[in-house]
C-alpha cells in the first residue's frame, strides 16, 4: 500500500527552538517512517510579511535545515524542499484564486488573528490577505493527505478543503481533501519569561542551537514564582514555567512530583529546580546539537539535501500540475 | 537603437468585433513597424471571471489568433503569445502581491467600477479582485514602455507603476515604469443598436469574421433617429449610429457631411444611408474576411504561429525572472 503523505514546514525566519521541538519537530521524526513526509522551507510565505529584507530569509534556510537534520529528520526518508524554487506553488495559487471570495478570506479566523498580531492596520499586503490560499496550494501540490498543525491553524485547513472540493466539483477530481493532525500532547511551550508563546520575536526562546552555556544561563533567568523569595517559603507551581517544562521533558514524572510538593510545601529552591531542568535539557540538545555541529562542517552537503530535496519536490509537482492544467483545459501545447 | 516594448491583448473570451479593431487592432498593425510588439491572448486573466467554463477560452483563443492575423498583424514582428503558457506571469505576481496593500486595491476605480458591471455583489472572486497586480505583472515582465488602453484603464497602468517603484526600490531596479497609450482619435464605437459599447455580451456587435450577407442584415437594422419615420422628414444626426459609424469609416468626410445636411434637411432615407455605410465596410472587412479565410484552412499554422510567439515571450520571461529573483536573492541554487 502507498504509504499517505504529510505536508509541513517552517518559515526560514530564524533558527528554531524548543517550542518547534515540542510542537512539531519531534512528532515528524517519529512520522517520517510511516508516512511520506514533505518538509517545506516556506521562503514564500515568509516574503509576504517579510518583502523588505529579503536576505534575512536566504541565511535563515539554511539554519532551518541544520535544525532539521539534528533533531533527527533523515533526509533519506523525508523531503526538505524549498519553496520558492518550486514555481508550480505560485501557478497553483494563482489559479485557486478564482475559486474564493474576497468576502470568505475575510472570514478567516485564522487571518484575522494573525493580522491583529502583526499590527498592520489597515496596510495589510496582499499577499498576507491570500496567504491561506497560497497554503492551499501547498498542501494539494503534493496531495497531503495529513497537516500537522495547531488548534488554531484548523480554518487553514477547512479553506484548503474547500478549495479542493471546488476544483474537483469544477473540473476533475485531481486532488484529495487533507486531515488536520493535531498532536494530542504538544502543547504550546510557554516562553522562558513565563509569556505564554515562545518566539523568536519575543526574546523568550531557547534554541536547538544554543550552546551548554546559553542553554544554562537561559534556564537560570527563567520565570518562576515572583512571590518565591527565600527557599523556606512555599511556592506556586501554576504559572510557574520550570515546573511547565520539566514537565514536558523529565523523563522521570515521579521525581517531578515529589518535587512540585517539595517546592509548594516550602525548602525547596529555584535554582535547585533550574539546575535539574538544565540536566535534563542538555541530555536531550546533546546529541542534537552534536549534529547541528557535525552538519555545520560541511555546508554544502546541507545545501545538497535541500537540493536534491527541491528536486524530488519538483517532480512531484510536475505530475499534479499536469492533471491540473489537464483538467482546466489549459493543456494547449 | 533598441525599438520601444509595447505589451497589448485581449481575453478570449470571443471573436473580436469592430470595436475591437477602431478601439486597438488597427493601432497595432500600424504600431507594429515601429516598436517590439507582445500581444497577449490573455486566457489566465479570462479565467478571473470564467472559472467555471474554461472550454470557452480554449476555442476563442484561435479565434482571436484568426483575428489578429486577419486584420494584419504579422507574426513575423509581433510576438502573439498564450499568457496561460508564460507560467513566470504567476509566479511574478505572486511577489507583486507582497507589494500592494488590500486598501489600495480596494480604492482601484477601475476594478470598482467592474466590479459594479459584473454584479458579483459581494462574491469577488480573489482572482478578480487581484487581476491590477497580474496584470502590473503581465506589462512588467515583457519591460513594456508602452500599454495602448482606454481612458478608464489609466488606473491600471497607474497601479502596475506604483508596483515597479516600490520594487525598484526595495531590491534593485529592474523595472521600468510604463506609459499609457490612450489613442486619439480611437473613441469608443457603439454598438449597432446604438448602445455606448458594441459587446460580445450585448449581442450588438459586428465582428470581423462576419460574412457579408450577415454585415449587411445588421447594418440594415441599425439604430438610427426612431422619429424618422417618413423619407421627406428631417432625421437628427446626434445619436444616430450609422452616422457616428460614418464618421469612423467614410473615406470621404465631404460626402459624410453632404449626406448628414441632406438628412437633416429631410429627404434622405435611412436605407439609402445604411446602404452607403454597408459599400464602406464591406470595403474594409473583406480583405480582413479572405484573409481570414485563408487562415482558416490551416489551423496548424496558426497554432505554430501562438506557439513560437509564446517560445519568443519564455525567453523574455526567463531573461526578466532571473534578474528578478537576483534582485529578491531568491536564486539559491
Amino acid at each position: 500500500m502507498q504509504k499517505k503523505i504529510i505536508l509541513t514546514g517552517d518559515r526560514p525566519t530564524g533558527k528554531l527552538h524548543l517550542g518547534h521541538y515540542v510542537g512539531s519537530l519531534q512528532n515528524r521524526v517519529k512520522l517520517q517512517n510511516d508516512y511520506e513526509q514533505f518538509i517545506l522551507i516556506a521562503d514564500l510565505q515568509a516574503l509576504t510579511d517579510n518583502a523588505e529584507n529579503p536576505e534575512i530569509l536566504g541565511k535563515n534556510i539554511i539554519e532551518v535545515a541544520l535544525d532539521y537534520l539534528a533533531v533527527g529528520i533523515d533526509p533519506k526518508i523525508s523531503t526538505i524542499f524549498l519553496q520558492s524554487q518550486i514555481r508550480e506553488l505560485t501557478e497553483l495559487t494563482f489559479y485557486f484564486l478564482n475559486l474564493v471570495t474576497v468576502a470568505r478570506l475575510q472570514r478567516n479566523p485564522t487571518v484575522k488573528t494573525e493580522i491583529k498580531q502583526k499590527n498592520f492596520g489597515t496596510s495589510i499586503p496582499v499577499g498576507f490577505f491570500v496567504y491561506p490560499i497560497s497554503q492551499a496550494a501547498d498542501i494539494t501540490l503534493f496531495k497531503a493527505n495529513l497537516v500537522p498543525v495547531g488548534e488554531d491553524q484548523l480554518p487553514m485547513i477547512e479553506q484548503a478543503n474547500e478549495i479542493v472540493r471546488k476544483f474537483n466539483s469544477l473540473y476533475k477530481p485531481v486532488f484529495t481533501q487533507a486531515q488536520a493532525l493535531v498532536p494530542k500532547d504538544a502543547g504550546r511551550l510557554p516562553g522562558i519569561d513565563g509569556q505564554a508563546k515562545m518566539g523568536k520575536s519575543l526574546g523568550n526562546a531557547i534554541y536547538l542551537s544554543d550552546d551548554a552555556d546559553t542553554l544554562n544561563k537561559k534556564i537560570m533567568s527563567m520565570f518562576t514564582d515572583p512571590t518565591h523569595l527565600r527557599v523556606e517559603d512555599p511556592g506556586k507551581i501554576e504559572g510557574n514555567t520550570v515546573f511547565t517544562y520539566l514537565d514536558y521533558f523529565a523523563p522521570d514524572k515521579k521525581i517531578v512530583q515529589e518535587m512540585k510538593e517539595h517546592y509548594q510545601k516550602g525548602g525547596l529552591g529555584d535554582v535547585k529546580v533550574k539546575k535539574y531542568l538544565n540536566e535534563i535539557l542538555q541530555e536531550i540538545l546533546n546529541p542534537i546539537r552534536e549534529r547541528r555541529e557535525h552538519y555545520s562542517k560541511d555546508l554544502d552537503f546541507v545545501k545538497n539535501i535541500i537540493k536534491s530535496g527541491t528536486q524530488k519536490a519538483q517532480e512531484r509537482a510536475d505530475k499534479t500540475m499536469q492533471e491540473v492544467r489537464q483538467a482546466m483545459k489549459l493543456d494547449y501545447f
